[in-house]
């Protein structure tokens, strides 16, 4: 197996980007190879200063960064030797089997979109949110923000990726699924909720549980949230922001508190498209990094991408 | 000043109710005469057992009750003898100045809508909630609930209306407005978001400060919240569940987390209306009851309507 990490992306990058791969490395057991895509005359002297030395590091020099207030689109198109775009290249030909960035996350997005494509039958790909549910597990919710608008029949294959993820990832059996929405019964809510609850209802392939109002999200009525994509970015970023609220009154040490610090999910996986793709937040940390490439493991290990494609093609 | 109290709404009335009321006769400095609008037989009773007289207290009889899970319009057609048609009535007719309830919420809003009518000019009216800020401060977001599909135009009002009730009622000198959204810049967003962004920039009758995001809504950064009202409902309930869970950690005591309590608040004021209307909780408990009413003479004392209508004249 083999991992494409971008040395370059994040905030604190490349230190936290090497520190979190010194980590994963004194911990890892799965003997995947880590190609770290980034500038060499950077990257190389601090893996050194910080002793990093494995037979399964790879660096291969990307002497281009794309920054992060860079039209995505452009940069990608001009920036052919940035990190990005070279990890990009190697996930689409084959040298690596999941990319993982902290860098420009519209250059991500639109990297996934085009050069690695979405599952054949998946009208759009979206990103998913992790949920620590007060019950000690984890949910998972989607969209958080790949498409701010969205149609019911999106909405309702982002039922089956996030269905598929929990299963598999999170190992979840026989997911729950439920509709963000502002009431319980059917029927309500705005027309897109209301058009897609009975696509839901009749969805196969999923255990839908009907509709989730907002002080449902971190309970254990449901595993998998859905909902558009402005709806859940503005959640995911809340729930984000009661780490710092927990912070402030020094309660992010507390057990379940601290769950809601982004850095423990390290970053968020697009699903959809069909290698495993994860986009990590611009102040990915160690932790962050160390947790993100665990997941890209994951992700290759529990092949979801051939799995999510299986089930697409099965309604097809 | 005349404040009419559903004895006979939310799951714990009339007894919390009566409770609430006591409470806030006894700290009461306004001479608001309080019409206690439910069943004479079951509100008497405990009026006298809890030993709550005062010559502001009027009993008035109503037969009748909605329930929780009847349909407003029909109830409201059929029970005109129930606490909340007797209320709106009432208010209508000018023998109260604003009514609270925590009964039946779709006959609280039918009933404003139809029985009070919205203000000139509105297109219409929402639903506030409260937003406890990290640095002790008190902002409001809006719509919560009222408006599920959200037109531009409708957005733009909901800033003029939470701008001057956070200025008139949370005395907040020329509040900060800020659009809801899943980025900062201009631009950003579904085509609701991106649509409304313009309209609040040149509406001169508020201090828009741009979009914010998820993780801004606890921050200093703004007073007001524009969102719709599917937004803003899911927001607001994922608010109040973090009470819950701060409670499941035994942080609910905590200054700030305790904010998070609904009860603090009491009920939501539907803004856009000719007259002050309260909606409470349907689990409104003692304290909850005593800062509606608290609220309701805040509201009457203000004059917020006459304002709001002064306001929406001045456009048209």
């Amino acid at each position: 197996m083999n991992i494409g990490l971008d040395m370059m992306g994040g905030d604190f990058a490349p230190l936290e980007a090497v520190k979190g791969l010194k980590q994963f490395l004194s911990v890892n057991t799965s003997a995947a190879n880590i190609f770290c895509i980034g500038d060499e005359a950077v990257v190389q002297p601090l893996l050194d200063e910080l002793q990093v030395a494995s037979p399964l590091l790879h660096l291969v020099h990307a002497p281009e960064v794309i920054g992060y207030h860079e039209h995505p689109t452009k940069a990608l198109k001009e920036k052919q030797k940035s990190s990005i775009s070279i990890g990009y290249y190697m996930l689409a030909t084959g040298k690596i089997d999941a990319f993982i960035s902290a860098g420009n996350t519209g250059a991500m997005l639109v990297g996934a979109m085009f050069s690695i494509k979405p599952i054949a039958g998946i009208l759009r790909p979206c990103v998913s949110g992790v949920v620590p549910k007060s019950n000690g597990e984890t949910g998972v919710i989607l969209d958080v923000g790949l498409n701010a608008d969205c149609k019911p029949e999106q909405l309702n294959q982002f039922a089956l990726l996030g269905s598929l993820y929990a299963q598999h990832i999170l190992k979840v059996n026989n997911p729950k699924v439920g509709l963000l929405n502002v009431g319980e019964e059917e029927g309500k809510g705005n027309l897109l909720a209301q058009a897609t609850f009975p696509l839901l209802k009749e969805n196969t392939q999923i255990n839908f549980i009907g509709n989730m109002e907002g002080r449902d999200i971190f309970t254990e009525k449901c595993d998998v949230i859905v909902c558009d994509g402005f709806t859940g970015n503005i959640i995911l970023k809340m729930a984000e922001s009661v780490y710092d609220l927990a912070a402030l009154r020094n309660f992010d040490q507390d057990t379940y508190f601290n769950r809601f610090h982004y850095e423990n999910y390290g970053g968020s996986p697009v699903l959809g498209v069909a290698k495993p793709v994860i986009i990590g937040h611009g102040i990915s940390s160690t932790k962050a990094f160390t947790n993100m490439i665990s997941l890209a493991v994951q992700m290759v290990e529990s092949d979801i991408c051939s799995k999510m494609a299986e089930s697409f093609q099965a309604i097809n």
